[in-house]
This record gives structure tokens, sequence and C-alpha cells, in this order.
């Protein structure tokens, strides 16, 4: 009896635990994202550093699967709604080279730090309701792990007249 | 006597050792800086992250205890010293967010880095002495403890408007 | 004739790993690179802040040894070759910053992550061609180690209208 209980016991815990561990990779599936074969950077940089258990991300635009980007200001070219489209964008090629850098996204112990910069007009004032595009887009992959430090700024120009650019810190686990 | 000088120097020592530990929190009172509850994130991130000895603070802007900001571009409708008033309010939205997440600034070891962003007209060119509202609070408070890398910048646009908005990178105790 | 062998054995193995192992300050010279006596910073802060083993070094502009910058908005008062060079005159300002903390370039692990600012018009879309100035320089000089995760953006305005300016995090040695 009292081995049984145990044995139920140590299911309960199990179950627990495994319901507590989502499987980042799967994740990506159940919100149908297709990650694709991050770019080549298009200057003499890499795509991320790793320091300790920090990996440091290059700034991303919102590339395509097909290798196009979305452009354009928000407030002027772009609506809210469109800036928010482009910064789930760049959450997704962000994802791509995350997934290409460190091969499992189950080593993500943390998203840290963001800084979501919008391509904007000079009036435009709702930079958090675009980036949140972004950051939504991580808390659905990552749940409580992918809740982040931020700042959501207007830009005057950014490359190739890209929307959106974020970079980010990342901690791994060891 | 020999015990005598020995009790004299062991004070010296202890006094020497309390005159260089300031007490941040009693600073604070010194220099009549009143923290308040910091205002929730505006979208969907969070205040700070920890990720070892590291605190990433979100970008922060010149909040008010009544919960309103300070906008408008510095260079047009603020001038030097607003903005430099600014800058100050948003390292006291700082501290407030500081002391919420750490529960003692005593825990600080260090300012590490600060990203100042001013948002001003295109010819101006004074960000530093904007920013030096930020950078001159921490150092009194903290002292040489607050005495940070920093890069301060002039930005086209920030959320609501706000006149300045500032992200940093805090080491604190193990 | 064994001992022979290991003699050979022994100066190839040495010959390689000297050949791995550049001296970065000799690699200076070579470049034919002045270093020069880091200007006072500006305002109330410093040029960088180490924690663990990361340096956080501050925001930077092109500074020339005589104590004057480099100034203008590229895309109209500098062309993007004038702006890859002001990018890379913040490199060689960085560097002499670099030399005076740590004394020895040699203990340099990785440059880890820049941010490039560049003082542009709006329409300007080149900023990676503009930072590639600071980041071919690193590349340069560090070799495999001087390869960054980066950003690069499109600022309104820059301190005393400074045409670049950047901020970056170092690896060192233990």
């Amino acid at each position: 009896m009292r081995s049984l209980s145990l044995i139920f016991i140590y299911v309960l815990i199990a179950s627990v635990s495994i319901a507590q561990k989502t499987d980042f990779d799967k994740r990506l599936k159940e919100l149908n994202i297709q990650l694709f074969e991050p770019a080549k950077p298009i200057a003499n940089y890499v795509k991320a550093v790793r320091s300790g258990n920090l990996l440091f991300i290059a700034g991303h635009g919102p590339s395509k699967a097909d290798g196009t980007y979305i452009t354009g200001k928000v407030g002027k070219d772009l609506t809210v709604e469109q800036g928010y489209d482009a910064a789930r964008q760049v959450g997704i090629t962000i994802l791509s080279t995350l997934k290409s850098e460190i091969g499992d996204l189950n080593k993500v112990k943390r998203i840290v730090k963001v800084l979501g910069m919008v391509n904007c007009t000079e009036g435009f004032v709702d930079q958090p309701k675009v980036i949140n595009g972004f950051s939504d887009l991580m808390v659905a992959v990552f749940g409580e792990k992918g809740k982040h430090a931020r700042s959501a700024v207007g830009m005057y120009a950014l490359p190739m007249n890209i929307s959106v650019e974020v970079e980010l810190v990342v901690e791994l686990e060891n």
C-alpha cells in the first residue's frame, strides 16, 4: 500500500513537472510559426555573440522567408497594426537566428532585455503598441521566460528603410 | 596601555569604515527625494530582469507621482534646464523601480551603463547637458558607485511624447 | 635522433602557436594606427565600467588627436565614404580608451556587441555601410575576436552634431 502511494505521488510530481516544462520548439508548431534560414549579415558583423550565459543578438529587421523586408515609416506608410505585424515578423526572424545559433530553443533561460526601434513619423507616440508585436510573440513562445525588460523608441531612419529593428540580450541555460 | 591603544585603533578603523559605507536609502532622505509606487508597464514587458549580478532595467520616462509624464521636445517645448529636470525625474522614477525590485538600495554595487535618449529638435546638440540631470542624481545618491558609462543621444520620437527616456544596467552585490 | 624529432615538433608547435596568437598592440603598428590620450568625458560619466568579464564602453564620437570632432549629417554634409571614415575614427578613439582602461589590448577576448548610431538625413538607408568603418577596423585589429553582434541605426541628432557615435560591450580575459 505504502509503496503504491509513493508511486502515485511520483507520477503526480512527474506529470506536473512535464506540464510545467513546455517544449518551445513544439510551441512554435502549435503557434503555426515557420522559421526560415537566416540571411547572411548585410555587413561586417555577426548575428549573435555569446559571453558567459548571455547571448547578445544583433539588430534584426522584419525579414521575410523570400529575403525581402517590410519597409516604410509607421504613422505614414504603415498603420500601428501594420507596425505591430512588422515587429512580430522581426520576432520570427530573431527566433530563426536563435534556433540557428543555439540549435534547441529549450536552452533559452530568459529573454532579458529588448531594444525595440520603430521607424516612424515625428509626431508618432505609439512605439510601445508597435513593439508589442515582438514582445507578445516572445511571451506566446516562451511564457514567463519570454517576459523582458524593454525600451521602445522612435527612430529617424533605419537601414534599407525597414519599419522596425530589434536587438536583444538572451540568457541561456548552462 | 597596549590594549588601550588597540581599542583606539579598532575604533578608528570602525569609524573610517562607517564613514565609507553610506546608507543609500538614508542618502535619499538627505537629498529630500521621495520615491513612489512605480506605475505598471504600459505594454507587454517588465520593469527589470536580473541575470547573474546584472539587473537590466527597462526604458523609463519622467513619470511623476501623480501618474502623469513630462512631455515635449527639448530645444522647442523645453529648455536645456527643463530637459535636465526631466532627466532627473527619470532618475527618481528609476530609483523607485530599483527600490521596488531589490528592496534595499544598498544592494547596488555599481551603476554600470546608461543609455540616455532625449526627445529633441534636429539642430539640438546638448544631449549630454540634459542627461546630466540623470547622471548627477545617480552620483549624488550612490557616490563613486553611481559613476557610469553612458551614451546621450537625440531621438526623433518617444512614447507618449515623453521628453527623456533612460535604460540602464546595474550591477548588484551577491 | 629521437630528441632531434622532439625538438622539431616542439619548434613546429611553437611556430603555429605564435602564428595564432597575434599581438594586438603590434597589429596596430602594422596598420599604422596612432592611438592618442583620450579626452575627458564632456559630462558627469566615465568612459568605461567593468562588471565581471564585461567592459561596458560609453558612447564615443569621432574625436581627433587635436581634440576636435568630425561633425555633420551623413547624406547631406558627409558622403557615405566620409561617414565610413568618421566611423573608423570612432574606432581609433575607442581603441585609445580601451588601451588606456586595460593597459594591454591583448586582454581583449571578444568585441561582443556594438550599437552604431549615424547622424543622418531622414531618407538615408546606408547606416550599415557607414558603421562598417568601425567594424572593419575591429576585425583588422582583433581578427576573429573582433567580430561582433551589431545594430546600425539612423539618429535625428547627436551631441555637438558629431557624425557617428558608437557604444559597445567588450569581453576581457580573466
